[in-house]
């Protein structure tokens, strides 16, 4: 109907899940009853694109040079907790039970995607772990192909400082019905079993 | 994490089946893969918030005074087509089986969100019938009681033109399956049935 229209639909395409479809809904949504809401979104989002910049500690998003996580006197600087996304350290934080330090990798190793080691902010992170002593390496990364080979790569660059590996458990998640879960998980989930009361002794 | 994020979070909120999820993820999704797609996506947004006014003819959306539908000088001026969202127009526009004119409402007649005859440009509409010396008026509004309400409302005010009133054909849709259809769709399209071939006489 008018190019401005068109514009604002094809722009929101770039938002996740949106197709042409909830596009035209949400465009014509903000027109019909929303202008001012629209105007402050479209604000704090240019914002939000230029402002927000990388912690230079854990590579975080932040406005600041150091994030809140890093700049946190208290936090012990002995482990150091490896996650893809800053939503990853969200979830972990939300938790409450982890009070290290943080690396946000920005990425995993995805080859076919075009993403190499040197997009991952290796350097950063190797120089964040000598800088303060860290004794226990924690991998947080997704048990996909990518998170696995990104393990194992870290694994070799941060093998010189001498510091321990670890990584996050893998099995039946809390309240996770067997039926439900894929066959690797549950091999997986046996073959690390616990013992709970051994009385063959 | 930081302001800014979290204001963007916020401002998210106001699309249309978008919850506080759904705007997480889109913020870090923006920040994370789509800068350059974002702050394009604000520019257009504020444009289009600020620039497109309705047009003077039918009421649609439009950054022109006249919409490109009014000004196109090919369309039946007889017939008016009243639709109650810009959405709606674009509906029936897709059809491609209706050549006249078209009046835009922008919403319907709903006393309990506090939407009265004040709210949807009667004068316009009734300015506009007597400039184009309308002989039918089409309602397309929803089979709604807001729909009916405004229908009904509309016509005492249409009636001194001395014009022909008419509404969509209401039955069962294309494709419809009769299982699925609620009561009083089935039993409208029973009483308005139509004579296939009468065998009798």
């Amino acid at each position: 109907m008018t190019n401005d229209i068109d514009e604002l639909i094809e722009a929101l395409l770039c938002l996740p899940s949106v197709g042409p479809r909830s596009a035209q809904r949400m465009a014509y949504h903000l027109l019909l009853h929303k202008r001012k809401q629209g105007v402050h979104l479209a604000e704090r989002l240019k914002q939000a694109m230029t402002n927000i910049k990388h912690c230079q500690y854990c590579n975080t998003f932040s406005c600041e040079a150091i994030c809140s996580l890093c700049s946190a006197g208290e936090r012990d600087t002995n482990q150091i907790c490896i996650v893809e996304t800053p939503l990853d350290l969200l979830a972990i934080e939300k938790t409450s039970v982890f009070n290290g330090q943080y690396f946000v990798l920005m990425g995993l190793l995805s080859p076919i995607d075009g993403i190499g080691p040197d997009k991952l902010s290796i350097d950063k992170l190797l120089a964040r772990c000598q800088q303060l002593g860290t004794q226990e390496v924690i991998f947080a990364t997704n048990s996909s192909m990518e998170g696995e080979a990104t393990v194992y790569y870290l694994q070799e660059q941060l093998t010189p400082l001498g510091v321990c590996f670890s990584q996050l458990a893998r099995g039946v998640p809390m309240g996770g019905a067997l039926e439900y879960l894929d066959s690797s998980t549950i091999s997986r989930a046996l073959s690390k079993r616990s013992i709970i009361t051994d009385n063959i002794s």
